[in-house]
């Protein structure tokens, strides 16, 4: 299938969640994360720097990180103003576009950090200071802000930057030829060049991810000009197990010629998502075949489970391929975040329902496992074991996550459809409303599904008069049998690229019901995944399991699941909070009354054991949870 | 079974080995270690810093505890030459006993460092410095030298240093309360005491076992003494991981009122030797009964199945209880020797075979281990697993384990027999020939045996006349069913405390056969030790197996051990060395052309695979030997 063109990109007006899974979640976003995050901005010096006075000696010091946070916290909360109007948000979110509207210098440059703390940094340190980083969440937010309040005072200030930015980097003479050392202003440029229709973003975002990995380097010229200065993490690189290379940030070789995912996962993530944005608008075939190359490596050898994504703290990234520990799995929740965003960009590029299957295994899993249920307190890192002393944290000296999950959460809506060639593609499932332009006219479509619990979806709709078009229907990758009746009629699912797709004459009160098996499943790893060897992991629909102290006791390693356990699972609206499908099953665990003899030529017997497993998106969230594992110990 | 009184300790006359097993490897100790050791002591400065001429600036600067291996290197070659005469290394240890001597100053003490690098440092620092260690460590050798060549110049001085020490620390007013940081002279002292008669030195051994752990703590007392000056080992207490607590050195108690075995391995297995051989000299129950509880405390969790001791490099020593990690294993070569030592000892305390089997346990695999096959290079960590980068060395900055495991080898014929109660005690079998001193007499015992690969074993007794006395054989913990015959009549074998005891007339000619069966056994860990579930150890007899890459192939964790695959012991002489006997079967492996699926909801197959163990003392002694592993997964 060939690249869509931006002209055919999705196009739905409005959409509201009504299920019990995330309606609730982004109501809890709305009403304690977002303000809980503004306050923590505020508290931690995050929104006073931006009033510039700060002077050496003043507690806290800014960090060249920090504009980033604000910015991700206005992203986030306009796109809960666009999806549930508040007046008191929007008035907050106004107060603070000023505060940062305030920063900009007559030049177009905007930014707290080199502005108030370090005057003469400006541009000396791309690879590690986070000025263009910062630049492109304030972009991301201005056009969020802007479409949800129709007030383009932010939009004009950051397209003055983006100006001011285009004047400074690129090949032509006098101009710098530098690049971010952490990704983002890509994917930000490629947005505000849609929101405003101005190409020159455009040419910058593929100018930024084209110049990327030439030589001669340019992170070593910079580091020269910089002298005996040190970069910003220079401390960081230094630290035991930590070096820097070029891989770290994607510049080791130009982007193009990239097939290997390496370094920093969330850099990593919105380069990729920048690739596909521009290989989508400049019909970018070389573009596009390093994105699929890089996809493939990605999953085919780097990807947890749970959709997590980045093995070790030493790099917060990737390491070989199959080295996927446990414990000690990095997981950053912004990776799998960022992960999102490029498997939905890639289903521009390349219309395969195995983007939407990562998407959803992400946001099931490791996004939906960030954020705690109480909305205040997130997981920055996301192992698949813990002996008991991992725990979500409210906050974090770099906290780049909480406002990331909160913007997600808060413009969830987006990515539930996608409109192309004269139909709709639905990608998840979850019970909505949501109004739809296809081909000239709108169509309201009403899904009605207990989504990831029950494997049911009803779709009813209802075009304003009847109109033939398409409606592409996901079956999941993790779905062995799926039917499908329309109208009460039995229908074949023969699903391409992993969509099955019904084009009719559509009028209202027609109604799809597509019924996806959902048993529990045993999830066994490839082989090559040392960790996970002799190990299943219990899944059901898109949905992981774990298994917790509180409900199994402790030493959660000394229980086996025999290859003929039955494992079923059981509705549960006590435990943890209402409407939770656990699985039990009868296994086996380790004798523990075992005598003391450290060595013996027998086998340790086993005794019956019931075991019980929760959704791992769900661990941690009681307290005295203690000890958590994933991949299970079979036998 | 009582405590053995000093008076009935092992006479062994003379003894010597011609099996195919340990003596090639005491030849090789003789012909190559030894020499070898000498001349790393010689190039490393250790000797030359005898002459006590280092000035500031002059590299290298000594090192606290190099005494200590220069007086390992004496006892070693002493040994050599009692059992083996060698002109040319008696001339050179005579020389060095020379160099020694004349670091004695005229008060008594004999401490090259403090003598010449840190005058004012004397007895400053007793818990890091490794003053009183040293002390011991020439108090053995002194005593090995004069045993071997009856030249008591040596023995004389240390007598000397020992009466200064006993007149320096003491409980007596005026004296240091103070005691060795990493203990070591206790039972040295006992040895001198022994050698000498002067009980002295027994009394200040039992002083300074006596006042460890006591509190007011002579550590907290002597580092506030010091003021700001930090000790020796700071630099070491103060990097990532590591902390000093009193558990460290054993001090954090008096030991009397010890159960838990603590802290840095080796500083507790010379500890508990003291104990055991004090507990022997002084009828001393409460001694015995901590060595017995600090015994079971050890091999109940902390003792790994090679007979390695200290789970980690963090304190080089014990962590919690079947915390026992494989390839991140410390298991100092020392530490074992240390434990070998202990339990030598505490078959004088406690008379039972379980001493015994741990001695052999750690004989077989990890002394036999520690030093290669050429006897050049050594093992310092013993870890049971590794990805291919662990290879012995010739030489270690702190170098204690090399000539530790020569003086165990040059002295290895004490361990076999002891005689107590007008009787012989047979604890380890090696082919040898060996007079002992039995109730007035001689006895000549020759035993015959292909252990530790066969468990035949035929003793020809020989005594001047006929006798009548006993012979404990042991009958090995890991024999499931053991045959005895004497003079060609079957015996009934029913072990007490861990042998057989056979009572007799005995005349010349008697012959006695012990066939121990030994088939190749499948070891499985208590469950509690995590890292060894689902997974076991070949072990045959004694000796216990491992595989290595260049037999087996890399990803030696993709194969796995049917519980009903057959694995049969197979004379080779040819892949390593001459007389191997190693373990061959057909397993199974991971099918590792298995596709690119990350995850999938099948079980991996498995193909039929050809395994090869080898003894794991014998790992790492070819070319591209590659991983090694030990504990093989099950299904």
């Amino acid at each position: 299938m060939s690249i869509q063109t931006a002209g055919s990109r999705s196009r739905v007006i409005d959409i509201t969640f009504d299920d019990t899974f995330w309606a609730p979640r982004i109501e809890i976003n709305r009403q304690r994360t977002i303000p809980g995050i503004y306050e923590l901005c505020k508290v931690t010096g995050r929104i006073d720097a931006l009033k510039l006075d700060w002077e050496p000696g003043k507690e806290p010091k800014p960090h060249v990180f920090w504009d980033s946070d604000v910015a991700k916290w206005i992203e986030a909360a306009s796109y809960s103003i666009a999806a549930h109007p508040d007046e008191d948000l929007k008035a907050r979110v106004n107060e603070l576009v000023q505060l940062v509207i305030s920063v900009q210098q007559p030049d177009g440059y905007l930014n707290s950090y080199f502005t108030s703390v370090d005057l003469a940094g400006r541009w000396t340190d791309l690879r590690d200071s986070h000025e263009l980083y910062c630049a492109g969440h304030m972009m991301e937010a201005a056009v969020a802000h802007y479409e949800a309040t129709g007030e383009a005072s932010l939009l004009d200030a950051m397209c003055r930057y983006a100006d001011y930015i285009y004047d400074t980097f690129g090949t032509a003479p006098g101009k710098k030829r530098g690049y971010p050392g952490h990704e983002e202003i890509e994917l930000a440029l490629v947005k505000l060049y849609r929101a405003t229709g101005n190409s020159k973003y455009l040419e910058l975002s593929k100018y930024f991810v084209d110049e990327r990995g030439n030589q001669p380097h340019y992170f070593d010229h910079e580091r020269e000009n910089r002298g005996g200065t040190p970069s910003y993490f220079e401390w960081y690189y230094n630290e035991p197990g930590r070096t820097y290379s070029h891989e770290y940030n994607q510049s080791h070789k130009p982007v193009r010629e990239q097939d290997q995912v390496v370094g920093h996962a969330v850099r990593a993530m919105y380069l990729y998502s920048a690739m596909a944005d521009l290989a989508q608008e400049y019909q970018d075939e070389g573009l596009a075949a390093a994105c699929k190359r890089l996809w493939n490596h990605l999953t085919e050898g780097l990807l947890y489970i749970t959709g997590g994504i980045g093995s070790t703290d030493r790099n917060e990234g990737f390491t070989q391929e199959y080295d996927l520990p446990n414990e000690h799995a990095y997981c950053e929740t912004c990776a799998s975040i960022g992960l999102f965003f490029w498997g939905h960009r890639m289903l521009k590029v390349d219309f395969d329902g195995r983007y939407a299957d990562t998407m959803e295994q992400v946001l099931y899993n490791l996004i939906a496992s960030g954020v705690g249920l109480d909305g205040t307190k997130f997981f920055y890192d996301n192992p698949l074991q813990s002996q008991g002393m991992h725990h979500r944290q409210t906050w974090f000296d770099v906290s780049c996550c909480p406002p990331n999950a909160s913007r997600l959460l808060a413009s969830l809506g987006k990515y539930v459809y996608s409109e192309q060639d004269n139909g709709i593609d639905v990608h998840l499932y979850i019970q909505n409303t949501a109004r739809l332009q296809i081909g000239g006219q709108i169509v309201k479509l009403r899904q009605k599904t207990d989504y990831p619990y029950d494997g049911n979806v009803m779709i009813e709709i209802d075009p304003t008069q009847p109109a033939t078009f398409a409606i592409r229907l996901r079956i999941p990758g993790w779905c062995r049998n799926a039917h499908l009746v329309i109208n009460g009629e039995e229908q074949s699912v023969e699903a391409v690229h992993g969509y099955v797709t019904a084009t009719r004459e559509w009028r209202g009160g027609d109604v799809i019901v597509l019924s996806l098996d959902m048993p529990v499943e045993r999830v066994h790893a490839h082989p090559n995944v040392r960790m996970d060897r002799g190990r299943i992991a219990i899944q059901r629909g898109p949905v992981v399991y774990c298994v917790e102290e509180i409900d199994n006791g402790s030493d959660l390693d000394a229980i086996v699941i025999p290859d003929d356990a039955v494992l079923s699972p059981v509705s549960d609206s006590q435990t943890i909070h209402s409407d939770v499908t656990v699985i039990e099953g009868t296994v086996a665990r380790l004798d523990p009354n075992l005598g003391s003899q450290l060595y013996r030529f027998s086998t340790a017997p086993y005794v019956p054991f019931i075991l019980r497993a929760i959704p791992y998106f769900l661990w941690d969230n009681r307290e005295g949870a203690g000890e958590m594992m994933v991949w299970l110990r079979r036998i």
